[in-house]
This record gives C-alpha cells, structure tokens and sequence, in this order.
C-alpha cells in the first residue's frame, strides 16, 4: 500500500545520490517518467517508486505509474519539495523510483560475446565526465553495439547524470563497470574481438580507409591524456578520425558516435 | 602599461557574463590560455587581457601572454580571486581576455558562400543547450564546415559555455548569428545550397544511402521538437541517421557529429 515518504524515509533516499552509499546499499535512484518507463521494460527490479499524487499527468506516464505501482516493492506518496530534494534536476518531473543495482556477471556475458558471430563493443578508458559517458551509452544504444565496457576513471551508470544522459540506454544492453579493463579485452580477445584504439595520431589507420572486424571492441580513452599505455599495447589496431578543418581534437563521445556511425553505415 | 584591476573595472568586466552587456558593449570575455591562443590567431580583436603575474606558466603559455600583450589594448594584473570571479569555471586558468564582438557580416559570407564549388554549412534551429552548440561548432571545426548558422533560440556564439565546448572553434570559421534563419537559408538556396534537415522519420533518406549534394547545408533541430514546420518546408531532402539498436533518439550534437562523418568520410 501507499504511504506518505515520511521525512526519516527522504533522508534514507537521499544518501543515494552518493556513489558510496549506491554501492553499500545495492540500489539507485532514477528521475522521471522516462527512465521510470525504460527500467519497467528491463530486468531492473524496482524496489520504490516515489510519486507526487497531485500531478495531473499525461497519459503516457499514467500508464507508466500504472505498472510501476504494480511492479514496485514499495509506493510513497511524496511532495513536489520532496522529489525535488531526491532529484538532480531543477523542475521536478514527479516521479522517482529507486532500482536494485545490477552487476553484469562476466561470466553470462563473456559466454555471450563468445557466442555472436559479428558485433561492437565499446570500451572507456578514464572517460570520468558523467554527460560523456551517458551520451556514448545513449548513442551506443542507437547504433546497436553489444556491450558497453566503463574502465577505470568512468563515471558509474548508476551516476543520476549518466543516466539522464544515456536516455535509458543503461537499460537497453549489457554495461559493464570493470575493476580492470586491461584484463576485460584480454579475455574478450580471446572470445574474438579485435583490439581498436581510437587515437588522434596522424599514423593510425584513416576512418574511411578502415574495415571493422566482424568482432570489433573500440576503445575510447579520456580526452585530454587518450588511452593509457597499457591499453594502448593491446590494440590491434588504432583508428584515426581524419581531420579536414582547423579544429585540434574532437570531444571523445562526438568522436564515438562518428565512428560507430561508420562502422554501422559504411 | 599593465595596471592593477581594480574593483570598479573587475565588475565592469564581471557584467560581460551577462548576454545583454556582452550586446550592448560589443564584447565578450573569453576564459582560460586555449582560448586567448585561439583568439590571438584570429582576426579577433583582443581589446584587454587580464592575468595572474604570481602564476608560473608553462612554455606555451607564456608565449601566448608575450603575443597577448603585444596585441591587447589593455592590460590588467589581477589575483586568483579575481579571475575566478570573471571566469565560469571552479579553478582559474590565470588569464581572462576581453575580444570585441564582431557581426560576420552576411553580405561577405553570402558572396563567399556562392563562390565555393563544394562544402558543408551545419544550421541549427533552436539547438538551446550551450553544450550542444559549443560541441557541435567544435565537431563542424573539426570536419571542416564552411560555415555555422545559428538560428532562434540557439545560444550565442559568445556564451562562456559555448566558447569552452566549441574549444575556439569560433575563432577558426563564420559563425552567423541569424534573426531569421529561413531568410538565410532561402538565400543560400540562390548560392546553390541543397537544404537537408536532420530529421528522425524513418521514411526519411536513410543516411549510407545518401549523396550528399556538392553544396550541402544541414539543418539540425531542437532535440525534443525537430526542426520548426518554418524551415521544414524548405527542405530539399530529409536525411536520417538508421537506428540498429534499442534507443529513441540521439543526441542533437551526437548525431550532427554522424552526419559530418559520413559527409567527409562516405
């Protein structure tokens, strides 16, 4: 049954928007109708959703509360103030719910990547700015690569600004948060996939010029630094997106959505 | 000669934050030594440049700050506190520089325009965020457009958020600044232009499938609202970028960073 969120309860909710408190307690926030709606349309367990009962709402996101209050382990009924406090954005939209985090095992999705005869992974390396990571996870979403890997210096998926950003993509594939990244490609080497290093280098292979590998595992590294030397030594290959104007670099998800534009439309 | 910035100048300058100041005083602040190296390099006309003389700098910028205040009309030595009042961003670079603001005329950019055999102008209507503008003139820098309109309700060229994403993009091509994009894009037309608007219909041109026209201008929309029935209508072709995977939508910048790709790199 509904209950009021009593002001004990905002407080416990609350801490969620710390990364530590998210890993201590094994569940997330997530703000919105839509987010709400795409974690419905997922595995995701929904432990709580937290709504403004007053709103007048459109009937998409009725239907969306309709499931929701079916699905959810717990319903609270909460203030404008209230969902304001537990969201990130200015102008609340109503609703949050609070989902059980999921860690992909290695083993189910190793054994997947094995499995697929043709396929993209993309791989981050130190891409820490939470709009970055969501948005090469929301365009990774659209281009239909099999897997998303977050190395080390990523932001977290469960990051209320990746998740805002990613468009519910968190919900849509396999994301993986590795504890290394160098072991990750080892072992998806050996499930096929070859090695590519996206690079500003002049000397890397053109985009254009390339041909993508049936199994193909991208690596985007931080912007300012590039990938790391130690997973620069496993690439196969580094792919260089050619320059035409006087720009010095491109944004590293601007960059992604390029490239994955390219190995999709060739 | 340097001098000491004093209170009354640092909120006369602080005010250039603020959209109406920056278009009533014809200038603009520009943030950080990436930025005024860009500037520098242009045809910009750097009309003070205020720095930190207790910081040390590294090679490159302080080859910038010798050109800098060989060419800044003014200059003013200034404390930590002080930049970081004037900047935007937490830690201050040391340096802050005052460029007047210069109309690309259109009349020029018009007879340049229909001058070129082939090229690329990105148009965009009511793209609002300053991230995406910014990125999106960093991204047309990179892949070489000729030019970028910016039409109602996108943000200005001048905003410290655009300036930073567009990483002195601004500096390195036209950027038009339009009160009524139609107009500009029907005048276009007459240079040669074919009007391709970005647009997420599936029975759009697919992207892959599509040749780009010698003189292609590209209109990206609002993210949540398309491109205004106004400028649809002008439309040559409808270009689509095909979806592969589960998402709803790329991101305005994401996907006009696709488009570029596949326009140089076919």
């Amino acid at each position: 049954m509904a209950e009021r969120l009593s002001k004990a309860k905002l407080s416990v909710f609350r801490r969620l928007s710390r990364k530590k408190h998210r890993i201590a307690e094994g569940r997330f926030l997530i703000e919105g109708w839509h987010l709400l709606a795409e974690s419905l349309g997922s595995n995701a367990r929904l432990l709580a959703v937290i709504y403004d009962p007053s709103r007048s709402l459109q009937d998409e996101d009725q239907r969306t509360l309709q499931v929701a209050l079916e699905r959810a382990e717990s319903v609270y009924l909460a203030s404008d103030d209230q969902l304001r406090a537990l969201g990130e954005t200015v102008t609340s939209s109503g609703v949050v719910g609070v989902v059980a985090s999921e860690e992909d095992s290695w083993e189910d999705l190793s054994r997947e990547l094995s499995r697929i005869e043709s396929g993209c992974v993309v791989a981050l390396d130190d891409v820490s700015d939470p709009g970055n990571c969501g948005t090469i996870i929301r365009s990774g979403d659209w281009f239909g690569v099999a897997a998303i890997f977050l190395g080390e210096g990523c932001s977290s998926k469960e990051n209320p600004k990746v998740l805002r950003a990613s468009m519910g993509g968190v919900f849509h594939m396999p994301i993986l948060e590795c504890r290394s990244l160098r072991d990750r490609l080892m072992e998806a080497r050996k499930s096929g996939f070859e090695i590519i290093v996206a690079s500003l280098d002049a000397d890397a292979e053109a985009l254009g010029d390339f041909n993508w590998p049936e199994k193909s595992l991208l690596v985007v590294g931080n912007e300012a630094r590039g990938v790391r030397p130690s997973i620069l030594e496993l690439a196969d290959w580094r792919l260089t997106i050619p320059r035409f104007g006087k720009g010095e670099s491109l944004n590293a998800a601007m960059a992604t959505s390029a490239l994955l534009a390219n190995w999709r439309i060739r």
